[in-house]
Formats: structure tokens, C-alpha cells, sequence
């Protein structure tokens, strides 16, 4: 299911075509994932998303599989299905261990509980947190 | 601000000095945030959530500094200005950089807008995502 | 699938087949959805509900189009696929085209990625941004 | 405040003036908000989110207020105080009336209630809203 | 603050000072928090809003201080900082011990975790969930 | 689905059997829900998440069903379809009647709509509101 169904490679207009061609090449892979297929639907949605993806999860200050932990990190709050089960495949596919996975989810759980407290408990922010870094 | 204001150590319960004390040993320093001086009111919870914390952001499969990133990427997808304040500080203490700050930050808001195509878009997951991890 | 299971119009009392009339009539069909079935079991619920809504859609300064898109613009963010199915198909019904779910839904996945960089680079609300509308 | 402190425009690097330069000029002002001085210390982000902004928020099927009707309804649905701040005059500038926006977040209101009531009363999808849209 | 300032009792218009005629009878107060204040710039909302309180908050099956919890508690997740300071003092008026804060508060931050908890660890429901209460 | 699959009670360790032994024992039932079968996998996790459960979800100042009813709250509010379904049948379990059910589910709607208008109007805390509870 997709709110406009897929686009598949073969019925793609050349520019979709050209996108689906970077991922694959990118990613050493011969198919293109639902996402892409589904908001292939707005070529242009299409290309600005895989231009930032490509460029923001490439390994930097930070490594390839840090960036995909984040990434789960961040659907897992939100409660995206389907973005936990690609990007933990993903993570997987760029070294992630079971460990690692063990010990991202705790940090997510207890960060989530933390959150709420200070909500809660009303907590002012403290001074010293208060000075930009240097 | 604090729901019941701050619980300060020298009107600290020995049972709330004790985890103070812990927290100032722990991370090398004389003083406690407000977030423990607020939470102080309940007894309980102080301990539970400075046992779990000390358990879950010390170093393992993962560097103490992922560990805080991931820490900040929950807490800036929630929304918590104290959580965010604090432990970016933390982070920093950790050894983290300005551009693993930026780095992660590109991730977090690339992860809560493609969280959200995949909403609009009602993108079904995947075969090759559903199965178990091996 | 419900909490308790759906209420059918040849099983509904008095007071909720007068509230699946009106829905019936005001959207000129002759079925009632899930949804409506499903809080029927809370009948004040049920008729609190369907008035405002029917007041809250209708057409006024703004556009009924433009009040689904930003319905569905809502239910993208929180994540809720039975609130964003129904009303994309909505949307649809009151003269959304392909090209205005997808403007939408890049407005939508950029706020939410704006949004988290606001909380993420701690930005403090400008002055000229707080004297009240006039 | 802000994490890093903000990048006014004399002393701002080129490149980050190049930018500060294009929105002022799109905007028709002498200023920069705080925004985009606190995301300068990531220059690539600040050029990436001015872009992606500046196409995404110009009239096309949607109108440029009704853009900003649908950012404002998602940052108050996030709860971000920063873009609604900021946004809501935003919004004015681009031809918002006082009941525009009092009916947007009527809708605002409406929707996010209705997602919870959907979420609590475990509605399944109707078959009639599985189709994609033709 | 508030974007169209607010609307005090000698200003108000008959229809608005009735509404707030009726907050101050029911509650036995003299004063209008800012909420409404600042709602009565659409006075529909404002009078729906308030009758929609007066009837759901009003002690039933559960009793005043449980609403005023399950209140706290949502806004607590969803982070409303003026949510949570009002009907924190609403539930102390309504009864609640410090004990009953400190509890719900517990129940809050272990659901948000474990909410990330089945997110991430994809945890599918079981048989025995599905079935509709009786 | 889970993201590592299930281990059950004959596959698991004797550290992870003695969790499972305590919830049937506390629980009185002969079955281990899901929800702990997928966490298994971290047994840190499993002892961790059990004993907090069990320690925070007891009868205290509040009821065991107030308890559940809160959790079921914090669950819809986050939009988490198992921990709703697991919880609503927990509460059933604990004594909550239909009536309670849709009172907490008209409080929680009415928290989520009303926690959004004073984001979007920016309302600022009284002063009343900033007192800590005596």
C-alpha cells in the first residue's frame, strides 16, 4: 500500500530513472525500496531526498553506522514502523552488532523517561547548561 | 521552577545525600543538576533513574559520546529544552566536536522529515525488511 | 478490529442512529466509517464528536481542501495511518490534486525537520516575533 | 541563546553571507532572524535548509499562505514555540486574516484529538481507504 | 504573551463575559487564567472548548483528581509547560497528594519508555490482545 | 515480528528464565506476552524493564487500574498500537469498566486538543501557576 501505489523502474520517466539508478549504484544493491518507489511520485520530493540522504548519512566527524543508530533512534521515538525496520536493516548492513543495538534502545527508553520527568518535575534549566559551547 | 522546588544537599534525606554523593563521584564534580534536586522529592525515583543512568550512558559497545548524541537526538525530537541543554553538555565533556554536534544534528532532521513521507505517503514495509535480524 | 468492536446501524440505539443520519446526509453516502462505528460506544462521545467536526470542516475563510490538508498535515506528524488514509481520501473528495498533497507534504516534512533544528541549535524566539498580531 | 551563539553578517564567512544575502533579498528585509544565525555554524545546512525553504514555501498548486497555515500547524502540533512564534507572522505578511487562523487551529485542535480517539479506540483502516487515489 | 494578547473580563464582549462568568461560578474562583484569555479572540472556541471541559472534567466513573492526572500525565508526554503548571495546581485543588503526583509520574516516564521499548524491538501484538473487550 | 524474534521460555537462559518464572508467578497466568520475548534478547533490559513494572505499576496512592489507565493514556497519546491493546486489556484485567475506559478516552482527546491551542495561541503561565506545591 501507498497513497498513490509504486513506481516501479520500468514505468519511471527518465529523471525518476536517473535517481533510482545513483541508489542503486550507491548502495551496490538491484532494487529500489518502497520508500523511494512511493514518493517517486513527486520527482521532484523524489531527488531532494536522496540528494540529503546520500550526502548527510555518508560516514564524516561521524561513522556510517553512528548516523543510521540516530537514525533509529529517532524513528523509534516518533513510532515509524516502517523506518525502524529499514533502518535497522541498514545499520545491520554497516556493522551494527546486537550489542550496539542492546544499548542504542536503552539509551532511547531511559532518554524518553528523562524527557518526561523534567516535563513533569517542571525543571528550570540550570545555569551552567545556559553558556554556548566553546 | 521545579514542581516542588529544589531539594538542596544540605536538607537532603541521607538516603538522597547518598545519591548525590554517587553523582559527584561519578562524574567528577561538586555540584548537582536541578534535574536530581527536582526528582530528590521522590526518593525512589532519584534512585532508580540515577542507578539507570550510570548503568545505561557508561561507555560499552558504544563510546560514552555516541551514547550522549543519541541522548540529544531523542531529546531534540522531543522537544525537552532542559534535556537538550544538558546533555549537549555532557556530550561536549564527552569529547564531542562541533561538527559531530552538526553532523548529528543533519540526521535527527532528515530522520523527522523522512518519518513523516513515509507517513503521507503510507509506505507498507518491505519483505526483505521483515525479517529478523540474524 | 476496535477496542469494543463496531457498532452497526441495525444495532445502534435511537440516539446514535440519529447521529449516523446526519453523517450520512451531510456527506450525501450511505455508509458510516470505522471510526464513527467504533466511539458509537460512547454515544456522548459519538455526538460531541460529529458536531464539531461538521462545524469545525465546513468551508469558511478557509477552503474545505485546505481545512483536510491541514488535517491530514497533522495526522502525518503524529503518525496516526487510520487518520491519514481516511483523510487523504477526504482531501481527495473536496478537489485535492496530486500536485497540492504533494506541496503539502513537503511543507510538512520540512517543518518537521525545521522544528528539530530549532530545538537542536537551542534557538531563542526573536523580539520582532513577539508582539502579539494586530 | 542558541548552542553555538549566533553568526551576525559581519563576520560571516562568504559563503554564509551569500546566503544571509539571498534571503534577504527573497524577503524583501534588511534583517535575519535568529534562525539562520544559529544554523551558520553548519554552513552546508544553513545553505540546504534556505533552499529547500525558499522552493518549498513559494505559491504553486498551494498558496503561500496556506504553506504557512500547514508549518504553523505543525509546529504547534510538535510544539515548538520558536516556529510558531516566527511562523505565525510569517504567515501574516503572506495575507493571513485573524479568522484564517483561528479556524486552522480549530482544525489543529480537532485533528489532534480525533488521532487520539482513533489511536485508543484501536480503529482498523476501512477497505474504501486502502485504494490508492487515482 | 500571547499571539492576539488577551481578552480581559471589562472588554469582553456579552458572549465571552458569559463564558467567563460561568468558569468563575463553577470553579469559585474570581479570576480567568490566561488560557482562556487568550482563546476568547475566537469566541466559539472559546465557548466550546469550555463546555467540553466543564462536562468531561466533572467527576463521573472516575473521580475529579484521576481527569485532572490522566490530564497531567498527557501533557507531560507531550510536553506543554503551560499544560502541566495548571492542572498540576487544578489536581492538587481536586485532592492529589504529593504521593499520587510522585506515582503518576512514575506510571508517565515508564510508559513513554516503553512505548520506544515495543517500537524498536518491533514487537507484533498477540492473539490474546486482539480481542475485542466484552 | 520482532526485530531479533522470540525466545521462549524452553530456549531461554536460566537469568532470563527466572524473569519469566516471576512475571507468571506475579501475573498468574502460564504465558509470556511478547513484549518480553522480544526483549529477552537483552537480558539486562528484560531484568531492568520487569522489576520497574512490577515495582511501579503496584497499588500505591493510586490504584492498580488508576495505574493502568494512565499508561493506556500515555500509549494513545504516542500512538503505540501494542502497548494500547496489551494495556486496555491489563486495566480490563484490574477492574475498568466501559464507562471508565471512555471517560479517560474523552479526558485524553480533549488533553491532546487543548494542549495544542496553547501552543498555537502561545500562552504564557500565569503567575498562579509558577508557585511550587506546598
Amino acid at each position: 500500500m501507498s497513497t498513490f501505489g509504486f513506481i516501479e523502474y520500468n514505468d519511471a520517466s527518465p529523471e525518476v530513472r536517473a535517481v533510482y539508478d545513483d541508489i542503486m549504484a550507491t548502495r551496490k544493491t538491484d532494487s529500489i525500496s518502497n520508500f523511494w518507489n512511493a514518493i517517486a511520485h513527486d520527482p521532484e520530493l523524489l531527488k531532494r531526498t536522496w540528494e540529503d540522504t546520500k550526502q548527510i548519512m555518508a560516514p564524516g566527524a561521524l561513522d556510517a553506522v553512528v548516523k543510521e543508530l540516530i537514525y533509529v533512534a529517532v524513528s523509534v521515538t516518533n513510532g515509524c514502523p516502517y523506518c525502524v525496520a529499514a533502518h535497522t536493516v541498514s545499520a545491520r548492513k554497516k556493522g551494527m552488532s546486537d550489542e550496539m543495538f542492546h544499548e542504542m534502545m536503552s539509551v532511547v527508553g531511559m532518554a524518553n523517561e528523562n524527557n518526561r520527568l523534567v516535563n513533569g518535575y517542571q525543571v528550570e534549566i540550570d545555569e551552567q547548561f545556559k553558556t554556548p559551547l566553546k
